[in-house]
C-alpha cells in the first residue's frame, strides 16, 4: 500500500489554487467532496510563490492550503515545487538556465528549464526540498511527496561539460580506454586531454535530433543526462529521507519518455507513478503495454496514475474530448494494469497561459453540471465502493518482453540501415500480438531474472551489455523460449560491432549467421514463406522495413523469404539449445503472422488465453492473496460478449454472481473476482 | 480627394531610376507619356544613396529627378526611404540591426531590417523625413508622402526588451497587476522586479512561430512591437508635419498581414495605402475582402492601390504570368471596392538583386511592343477618361464582418482545441458566402460603430474587449442581427478566461451556454441536421473543425448535430432579445450551409443582391452624390450575363445605355451609372 | 596511365588499420591476395595519430604499414590527412573550427570541419603535407597522393569575412565597380567602405540555403567559398610537389556536388578523382551522366574511380544492398566511361562511430566467405587479366553538353520565376534521352573548345560569360548545330540581366526573342505541338515547368504550344546561321519529345547510335590506339540482345569473337574489342 492512511484507491489530481482567489477554494472544498475526490498533488509549480527571493521562505499560503484540505478530507500530494526556478533566480544567477541543443543560452521562460548541472540550481532545489520535508513530514494530510516535475530535456552548458569530463573519468578511468570504447581513431578523434572533449551537439557532433557523427559520445551523453537529472532527484530525494522517512517519495514519469533511462530511475524511486495522455487515434494497446511498462520498473509492484485528463488535452494537434465513458474505461485500465491510484490533471482549470485548455474536473463554468463533473463523480463514488481491496494485487504474466532505453538510444542513433526503424513501434507489434489474443506479458528490464518467465520476447535487441547473452543462454539451456530478430546482438554496450558474424553474443543460442541486412525502400515489402504448416501459421505472410539474410548453423529453418535475391533464404528460424529453444525472426512481419507465431509458442508452453473475447475487448488479471480480478474492458461502442469459463466469478462493481458468457457494456468495465486464471 | 492636384485615379507606381544611367531616364519619360503614367513612387530605398555618411546628405539627385518627373507631367508621391538603413550605419551603430526571434543578432543586409527601439535608427529616421519635408514640402509635382516601406517584422534585442519594460509599466502600473494579467502564478513565474521580464522567443516562452507558454506575454509583446513599428511611423509622420501640413502621409500595408494591427495604424495614416500581390490560384474574393478590409481601416475612406504587379512576381514559388486581361480586371477591383489609385510595383524592371523578375510597366527588353505595356497602356488611357467622376465614391453595405487583429493573435497563440483554426479562413468563408450571391459587407473593427448595419457577424470572436458585450446587445436590443460562431467569447482582452460559462460575455444576447468543445481530426466531420426547413436551408450539411456542445438558454434551436455523441445536440441556435436576434453558428459549416443562412438573414432584413448574376461575376457599387456605379467584373475566360434590373444604367467605359441583361466580356468590366442599388 | 608502377586498372580502396591492432593485419594482407587488392587508400583521417600534438609527429605507424603493405603487393595511394583536424587543435586554436551558415561557431566535430581561412589551420596543414611528401616520396610503395578527403562546406567566420573583402578588391578593383556588379542601389545597399561588407548568410542576406536579397553578393561568396577550399588543396599541392615531383596529386570529388567549381579545381588536379555513391533508385543514366562529368574536367583525360561501396551505404534513408552482379556492373560502367581505378570505401568495416554499417570487402563477420567478398574476389580477378589495355583509352563523342557551376549556382539564388526548375535534372533530361538512343555525349565546361564537336547542348544556359555568346556564333557559323532552352542568355556572370530582349547575347544566333516567362503551377502542363512532321517527331507532347513566349526573329517555327492564351505562339524554333544552326526550345518538354528532337538532329548530322538494343542495355566505348573497346551494360534482371553489327569484335572477358546479335546475361558485362564505331 503506498500509504496505509488512506487505504483505497487514491482519487483526485493536480491542485493549484495559488492560481485564483480564496472564495473559489470554497467551492473547491465543495466539489471534491461531490466528486469523491480525496488527494490533491499541489506545490507543483509554487517555488517563486513559496520562495519569493534568495533569502525568503514564506509556507503560509501552503500551510493553510495543507490544512484546510486535510480538514475537508483531502490528503495530499506534496510537490517540491521544483519543476521551474523562479524568475529572480535566472535573473540573478543566470546558470541556472540551459544551453539547448543548438548552443543557445535561454534565458528565464517555460518549465523543466534548469541546468541540472548548475551547483547554484541544485544548492536552491535541495535546500526547498529539505525545508517542506521539515515543515510538513508529520502532517496528517500527508500522504506522498512528488519529486520536482516530469523531468525531462538536456543540457549543453559549460557546466554540464565540465561534469560530463568527470563522469567520463569515472566511467573510463585512463583516455586510453575512453578513445577505444569511443573509436576515436575514426575520423582522427583521438583525444589526448580530457579538456579537449565538448559536448555532442549541433556545434559539434551531432544533428537533427538524433544523427550524430560519433555514436559512442552520444549515446555516453545521453547516460549522462539522465544521470544528471536523476542527481537532481536523488539530492532532492536524500534531502526530504532526512527528515521524513515514512512518506513514499516519487517523481511523475512519462511513459516511453526517451530521454531518461527509468528502469535505472525506478530504483531510487519509493512508488512509480506516471502520467497517461493517450489522443484519440492512441492503439489502446500502446497504452495497454506502457501500462505494463510502468509496472514493470519496479519488478511488477503497483503504480500511481500521477496525471490524466478528465476530458481533452490542449497540446496535441487536434485536441478531442473523451467520449462519454472513456474517462472511467481508460481509468480502469489504469487500474488493471497496477495502478492504484487515479488522479488527474487537473482538478480546476486555470484561466490563463498554456494549459487553459487542458480538462479538468472543475470546468471553467464552475459549477458541477457539467458531462466531465458527473462522469468524475459516479467514478469517484465507484472508487469509494471498491476500497481497499484491489490494493497491492499484482499481475501474473507468464510472459516477458525486454524493453531497454540505452537499445533504443543506440538504435536511434544509428546510421543505417533505415531510418524507418522504430524500437518502440517493433516491441509493440509483438505485445499487441499477444493483447490481441488476451495473453499478458510483462514489460521488463535486461536486468530482470528471466526465470519467471516461460517466454522472453527481445524485439530488435540491438546492444547486448555484459552477462546479458549468457543469461539468455542459461534461460533456454534450462527450457525457456527465447525469441529475438532481426538487427540484434550486433554490439556491445559501447555501440562497438561485436564481430566474427552477426548477431554476435546471441550467435550461438540462436544457431544461425546474419551474414547481411537489406534495407527496404518506403512501399516495397518480402514474403515470409512458411516452410510448412505449423499451428496457426501457413501459406506466406508479408514483411518489410529490414531483411536479415542469414544462415542456418544448427537451427531449423520455418519459413523462408519469398521474393527478391534472397528468395529461399531462412526468414524464421528455431533453434533447439539445452531444454528450451530459441526463435529468430528475420525480418518485421505483418500482425498476422505475428498473432499466429506467438499463439503457437503460447500453445507449446500451456499458455491460455484469460478469456475468449472479441477483438476490442481488453482482458487483464490483478492477483491478490490467491484471488484473481479479471478485468473486462469494452473498447467499441457496442455491447460485447466474453465467455469467461465456468467458474462462478462475482462483479464486484455490480455485485452479480457470473460465469460463462457475460456481456460487457459499450465502453464499460467488469472486474470479476474469483480464481486464478493461468496460474 | 486624395490631393487634388491631381484630380483623377492617380495612375503609376514604384520608380528606382538610381538604379540606372540617365540615357534610359529619357526613355522613361517616354513611356510614361505612352502609357498614361502621371505619379511615381520614388525615394523608397534611397537612404544610402542621399545620406551617403553620418554627416552628408546629398539631394541632388533627388532634386533633379522630382523636377524631371513634374516637368513631364508625373507627379511623387515621396518616400521618406527609411525602409532599410544604409550599411554604413550597421557598421558604424551596430544596435540598428535586429536580433531575431531565435535571439541571433543580425548583421547588414536585407529591407526591413532596423531595430525599431534603437534610439540611433529612430534619430537618423525622423530626422531624414523631416529634412525631406523641408526641402520638397512646396514642390508642385509633390502629391503625397510615402513613409518607410512595408514595416513589418518583430525585434528582440535589449534595447527592444527594456522598452517593453517600459511599456508594460505604463500598461499595467504595478507588477501585481501585471502578474495577474498574464496569470503568472501557473508554472510560477511570479515576477517580483521589472528587471526580471525578458522578451518572449525561442530562448523564453516561444517556438515554431506562434506557440507559447504565455499566450498573456505573448500577446502583449505583439502590441508592444506592433506600436514600436508604429512609434518610427508616427516619428516620421510629425517630422513630415512639422514642415509639410496639407500633403497625404501614408505607408503601404499589406492587407491581412498579421504582425501590425492596422485598425491602430490606421488612426495615424492620412489615407491608407496597401499593396496587393495575389497568386494564380488566390481566391478572388479573398482579394476582394482584402480590398474591404483596407477601405474598412478609415470607415469606409477611399484608398491608395500602392502596388501591384503588371504581369509577375518573384518572389511567389510559382511566378504565373498574369493572363491577359487579368492586371486590367484586378486593378478595376481594386477601384470598385474603394481605391482611387492603380500603382504599380514597378515602372521599370532592376537588372539586378532579388526584384529582377518582378514584373513591370517597363520590362527589361525596355521598349513598348510588349504585352504587359500595352495593357498597362491601354489601361492609363481609360483611366484618363474616367477623370474625377469615381473619386470619392464609397461603399454602402448593409452588413458588417467584424475582423480583430488582438483577436487574430491571440487565436494564432493559443494551445488548443485546434491547429487547424485559421481565422481569416474563418471570415473569409462568411464573406465568401455573400460575396458569392452579390451582396456587399463591410470590414469593420471591433470599435466600429454597429448601427450602421442591419446584420454584424463575427466570427470566432474569441477576445471580447471591455464594452464590446453591451455593444453588441445594445445593436441586437434595437433590432440588429447578430452572428458568432464556436469558440467565441473565450477570454478578456488579456487573453484570461471569461469564467461562469461559454461563450462569456456573449452568453446572455445568444441565449446559450457551451459547455465543451471538440475537436476533429483531419478527415473527420460531423452533419448540421435542420429541424425543419428554413428558407433556403433544408436537411443536413457537412461541418468540421470544432464542434463546440450547447445549451440553448433561451435560445430557439434550429439545427443540430447529425452524429456523435452530442447527436441531436444543438448546432445552430438562435436568440431573440430585444428587437433584434443573435444567432450562434456552433461549427464550422460548409460553403452551402453558409450561403443559404446568408441568404435567409438578408431576406428577413430585406438585404438585396446587387445583380442577379452566374458565379464568375463580381459586383460592387461605389456611391457618389446620390449616383452609383455598379461594377460587374467578370472573373471568367468566358463572357458572361448579369441582369441588372429595370432601370437604365449608363457604361461609363462604353457609353452605351443599358437595362435588363447585360454582357460582361470575359476578364471584363463594366461600370454602371444610375440610381442607387438596395440603399 | 596515373602511375606506371602499377600498369592496371588498380583495384582496391580506403584501408584504416589504425582503428583495429595488429593480429586483424595479417588477416587483412591475406584478404587482400584473394581479393586481388593492390591498392590501399591509407592515412586519410590520422592526422591525430600523426602529430598527436602541436610540435610532435610520429609516423612509426604510418612507415610500417606502407613497409607492410608493399611487401604484399598493395601500393598505396597516401592522403594527407588533413580532412579533420585532430581535437587538440581545435581546442588549443578555436579558430580552426568553423562558423556555420546560421553564424553559430562550431566546437570539435565531425570532419571537413576547418575553417579554410584560418591561417594557424592553413599553417599546419601545409606544414603536414610537406612533411608527409619529404619522408615517402621515393618510396616504392607509393603511386598516388590523396589530398585531405571530400573537401565541402562554407565558412561564414570572421576569418572568412576579412579574406572576402580582400578577394573582391582583387577582382572589383573599386567599390563602384563592386556596387555596379551587385546593383547595391536596389534597397540602399551602397557600400562606401570595404570594411561594410559582410558574409552574406542567415545573419545577413540569405535563409533557407539557396534564397538571398542579393544574387551577386552570394554567387560571389560562392565563388569565394569554392576558391578558399581549393586555396588549401593547393597549399598541399605544392607542399608535396616540392619534394615529390612526379607522383600524381588529386584529391577526391563529388560527382554533381553544388558547392564547389570543380572545373576551376580541375586545373590543379594531376588526376580527376570521385566518389561514386548511387541509391537503389538513382537513375543509371544519371550515374553514366556524373561519371562523364567526371571525365570531362580534365577534358576527357581517364580518372580515378576513388569510392565505391562493395554492398551498401550508411548514410542514406534506406540502405538497401546491392544487389547481386551490380557492384560489378556499376564498376564496369565507370570503367566504360573513364575510369583506371575501381577503388571501394572501405576495405574493412569500422566497428564504431557513422560509417560502421557502410559496405566493406571485408564485412564484420571478418572472413572471405560472404556474397561480398566472393564478388569482390571475382572481379578482382577479372581486372587483373585486363591488364593494361583499356588504360589512356578515351571517349570519342560528337555531342557536347555544357555544365557549368557558376550558372547552377545563378539558377539555384534565383528569385523566380519558379522553384522547381533543377538545372542538373534539365541537364539530364538531354543527357538521358541520348543514353536511351545508345548515343555519347561528352559532359563540358563552357571554357571548351566546340569545334570538336557536331552538336553542342546547353540547357538553361542563364549565365552566359564575357565571349561565350561570341564563341557559340562562330561554332554555328562553322556549321555546328547548337541548342539550348528557356530561361538561358538572361544574365551575365554577375547576374546583371542583359537588357534588351530576352535571350540576350544569345539572341542573335538564336534569332528570336522571349517576352515573357510563364511559371506553370504543380500539375499543370501545356502542349507542344509540331508544326508539321518532322523525322521521328510528330502530333504533340507534353511540356511544364516554364514557358517562354517568343517571337521568331528569323527563325524558323517547329512546334508551338497548344494550349493557354500563348496557344500557336512558338514552343520550337531553329535559326539558321552561317552554315550551322540554332535551335531554340522554349519549354520543358517529356522525354518522349527529346529522344525524338535529339535523333533527328543526330540523323541530320550523321550521328549514329553505337548499337541497335533494347532499353536496359547503356553502351559506350573507350578508344585507344585506334582500337575500339565498346561496353555493353544490361542493367536489368534478364538477359537481353544488342545488334553490335556486321564487323567481328573480341570480347575481351570471355575471348569469344562476336559478331552481328550479341547477348548480354542478366547484370551482365561485355567488352568487345573492334575497329571504331561512329568515329
Amino acid at each position: 500500500m503506498i500509504n496505509d492512511k488512506l487505504p483505497k484507491i487514491w482519487y483526485g489530481g493536480d491542485y493549484n489554487p495559488e492560481q485564483w482567489e480564496a472564495p473559489e477554494w470554497a467551492e473547491d472544498e465543495r466539489m471534491f467532496k461531490l466528486a469523491g475526490i480525496d488527494v490533491a498533488t499541489i506545490n507543483v509549480f509554487s517555488w517563486a510563490l513559496i520562495q519569493p527571493s534568495e533569502d525568503t521562505y514564506d509556507f503560509s499560503t501552503l500551510d493553510e492550503l495543507i490544512d484546510r484540505l486535510y480538514k475537508n478530507g483531502t490528503y495530499v500530494c506534496l510537490a517540491t515545487a521544483t519543476g521551474a526556478h523562479p524568475a529572480w533566480m535566472a535573473h540573478r544567477y543566470p546558470e541556472v538556465t540551459r544551453v539547448d541543443v543548438q548552443g543557445r543560452k535561454r534565458k528565464f521562460g517555460g518549465r523543466h528549464n534548469s541546468n541540472p548541472n548548475s551547483p547554484v540550481f541544485r544548492k536552491f532545489a535541495a535546500k526547498l526540498a529539505g525545508k517542506l520535508a521539515e515543515r510538513y513530514k508529520d502532517h496528517p494530510g500527508l500522504v506522498a511527496w512528488h519529486v520536482s516535475n516530469e523531468f525531462s530535456g538536456y543540457d549543453y552548458s559549460e557546466q554540464s561539460a565540465a561534469a560530463f569530463r568527470v563522469w567520463l573519468q569515472e566511467r573510463y578511468g585512463t583516455l586510453d580506454t575512453l578513445n577505444k570504447a569511443w573509436n576515436t581513431r575514426f575520423w582522427g578523434h583521438t583525444f589526448y586531454d580530457w579538456e579537449e572533449i565538448v559536448v555532442p551537439n549541433e556545434l559539434s557532433e551531432e544533428w537533427n535530433g538524433n544523427r550524430t557523427n560519433f555514436q559512442g559520445i552520444s549515446l555516453d551523453y545521453r547516460r549522462f543526462m539522465s544521470n544528471s537529472l536523476l542527481e537532481c532527484y536523488k539530492l532532492e530525494y536524500n534531502a526530504i529521507k532526512e527528515h521524513s522517512t515514512n512518506i513514499p517519495v516519487t517523481t511523475n514519469l512519462m511513459g516511453f519518455y526517451p530521454e531518461l533511462d527509468y528502469f535505472e530511475w525506478a530504483k531510487h524511486l519509493d512508488v512509480i507513478s506516471w502520467d497517461n495522455y493517450p489522443s484519440l487515434d492512441t492503439p489502446v494497446s500502446l497504452t495497454a503495454m506502457t501500462h505494463d511498462l510502468m509496472r514493470g520498473l519496479k519488478n511488477g509492484q503497483p503504480f500511481m496514475l500521477m496525471e490524466q485528463t478528465p476530458s481533452q488535452q490542449n497540446w496535441q494537434p487536434y485536441n478531442s474530448l473523451k467520449r462519454p465513458g472513456v474517462m472511467r474505461l481508460w481509468s480502469y485500465q489504469a487500474v488493471a494494469r497496477g495502478a492504484d491510484t487515479v488522479l488527474f490533471f487537473q482538478l480546476r482549470r486555470s484561466i490563463g497561459a498554456c494549459e487553459k485548455y487542458h480538462g479538468a474536473v472543475i470546468e471553467h463554468v464552475g459549477h458541477e453540471h457539467t458531462r466531465v463533473f458527473r462522469e468524475c463523480a459516479e467514478l469517484g463514488k465507484e472508487l469509494e465502493q471498491l476500497g481497499s481491496q484491489l490494493l497491492d494485487a499484482r499481475g501474473q504474466a507468464e510472459i516477458g518482453i525486454i524493453y531497454d532505453w540505452e537499445n533504443r538510444w543506440a538504435l536511434d542513433l544509428s546510421s543505417g540501415p533505415s531510418v524507418a526503424l522504430d524500437y518502440v513501434n517493433e516491441v509493440h507489434k509483438y505485445y499487441d500480438a499477444l493483447y490481441q489474443q488476451n495473453i499478458e506479458a510483462d514489460m521488463i528490464s535486461v536486468e530482470e531474472n528471466l526465470s519467471k518467465y516461460k517466454i522472453v520476447i527481445a524485439p530488435v535487441l540491438y546492444m547486448i551489455k555484459p552477462g546479458f547473452a549468457a543469461k539468455v543462454e542459461a534461460f533456454v539451456q534450462a527450457g525457456g523460449t527465447f525469441i529475438t530478430t532481426y538487427f540484434s546482438g550486433i554490439v556491445n554496450e559501447n555501440d562497438l560491432v561485436t564481430v566474427g558474424g552477426y548477431p554476435g553474443e546471441l550467435r550461438k543460442v540462436l544457431g544461425i549467421w546474419s551474414e547481411e541486412i537489406d534495407a527496404l525502400l518506403p512501399g516495397m515489402s518480402n514474403e515470409l514463406v512458411m516452410n510448412k504448416e505449423w499451428g496457426a501459421l501457413s501459406t506466406s505472410y508479408t514483411c518489410d522495413l529490414l531483411c536479415d539474410l542469414i544462415h542456418p548453423e544448427g537451427a531449423e529453418v520455418l519459413a523462408q523469404y519469398g521474393t527478391d535475391f534472397y528468395k529461399g533464404m531462412p526468414a524464421l528460424t528455431v533453434n533447439s539449445f539445452g531444454e528450451g529453444k530459441a526463435y529468430y525472426v528475420a525480418t518485421s512481419p505483418e500482425a498476422r503472422f505475428l498473432q499466429g507465431f506467438l499463439a503457437n509458442l503460447c500453445a507449446e508452453q500451456g499458455i491460455q488465453p484469460l478469456v475468449s473475447a472479441p477483438a476490442g475487448i481488453e482482458s487483464v488479471q490483478r492477483v491478490k492473496d490467491g484471488m484473481s480480478y479479471l478485468f473486462l474492458l469494452n473498447h467499441t461502442e457496442g455491447e460485447l460478449s466474453a465467455d469467461i469459463g465456468t467458474a462462478v466469478r462475482t462483479d464486484i462493481l455490480g455485485g452479480e454472481e457470473l460465469k460463462g458468457t457475460v456481456v460487457v457494456p459499450s465502453r464499460g468495465v467488469l472486474i470479476l473476482k474469483g480464481a486464478l486464471l493461468n496460474g
